[in-house]
């Protein structure tokens, strides 16, 4: 079962020097989940064209959805479009569509500063919703969603449902079993079950249990093979419970 | 003035999946800026080894200090110290003095799982700290800090001061102008004042202001002279306050 990935990249030097706190990663996150997409990577990275274009032909190459948080205003330091077109060979151009919406949005005061909003790498898809007064821009892979964290929730959540795929199963095993008795016994049932992620998660606060098994995986049959296995080599007077 | 940089490696299948809500690149991000520190990059990764040792390799080699939160447990999902020792081709190697410490905290208790916690990449250093049980290990420039936030916390502030250099001046003007109109003036004070980092943020929230103007440097008079200069081509009447 091939599962689609994604990565997430955060262009911002408001991010990295602590001014602005990310929600949009955090909204990805969940949000890629719910939609049984395998978000593998996360990137912060700062205002700088060469950084933005490194990272997302590294990223676009490598994995099947990728998303830009930022950098899509009017000043100097909006450097994603740019960025972009340089990952991909592309030069920018103006697009019709885009130039004629500002020009029906800001009548007479659609001066030069407003028309550049137009300017997109060569190639770029315009994605229209109803919900969107503005279409969502994407250059291949990589849809570029803007920094403003309501903004970039109204973009996103209008054009969610074209991820969506098989969603993932989960189980959660609770142990007062310590990590280091548990090590050998999990990896055993690990390498025998490559198609169900097994984590283990210590706690040294809660008083109800010391480790947190969980079990993920697209196959709700597999997963359950794994907890079979994995409950018969737990110490049954430390279990907990399970989920 | 040369600032050191940073990079922040979170390695973590439960802050990709969304079952862990990160609080480590969170801490260090407040406390880089506020130790003089210009954080670059924060990367969060799957806990693969290879993945590991791949963005160690890049992060190591570009910035000057990488800190690594997670993966340094005894289970299967705990790859971040043979990812670091991949990244530099150095083998692993059981550490002498950890193996001490281990077996004379754990007495006769400290079997091979626990004591398999004193494998370090050759060539590791140990920092010794009185507020730190274990010490912090350290591998060329990366710091390996556990995942758990209480642990992460306790060990960069007992070795933070290590890293502190001369401090960040920051100011910021809020405006009514509109982000379109004031890109181009922008733009000629960033351009003329490149030991300045401007920054633009609009808002579409605030009744105060529409556009929060931040500069940021180590250089006190640098940052006076593009205030300056800024409020020099701002417009009078649409300026709200500065601090």
């Amino acid at each position: 079962m091939s599962v689609p990935t994604a990565a997430i990249l955060v262009i911002g030097d408001e991010i990295l020097s602590g001014k602005t706190e990310d929600q949009n990663a955090l909204l990805l996150i969940s949000q890629l989940r719910e939609l049984g997409v395998a978000l593998r990577r996360i990137a912060v990275i700062p205002d700088d064209i060469d950084e933005v274009a490194a990272a997302v032909r590294d990223l676009s190459a490598r994995f099947n959805h990728v998303f830009t948080s930022g950098g899509v205003g009017p000043t100097h330091d909006d450097v994603t479009i740019i960025g972009i077109a340089r990952a991909f060979d592309k030069s920018i151009v103006r697009h019709p569509d885009l130039e004629r919406r500002i020009i029906s949005f800001f009548g007479e005061d659609a001066d030069e500063s407003r028309l550049r909003m137009a300017d997109v790498p060569e190639g770029s898809e315009l994605i229209d919703s109803p919900e969107l007064r503005w279409p969502m821009l994407a250059c291949k892979n990589v849809y570029i969603l803007p920094g403003v964290p309501e903004h970039f929730r109204r973009k996103f959540m209008a054009i969610r449902e074209r991820f969506r795929v098989a969603p993932f199963f989960a189980r959660a095993i609770y142990t007062l079993e310590d990590e280091f008795d548990l090590a050998e016994n999990l990896r055993t049932v690990a390498d025998s079950h490559p198609q169900v992620a097994i984590g283990s998660y210590p706690s040294f606060s809660s008083k109800e249990y010391r480790v947190k098994l969980t079990l993920e995986s697209k196959d709700a049959d597999a997963i359950e093979a794994a907890v079979k296995e994995l409950m018969a080599v737990l110490d049954r007077e430390k279990f907990v419970r399970s989920e």
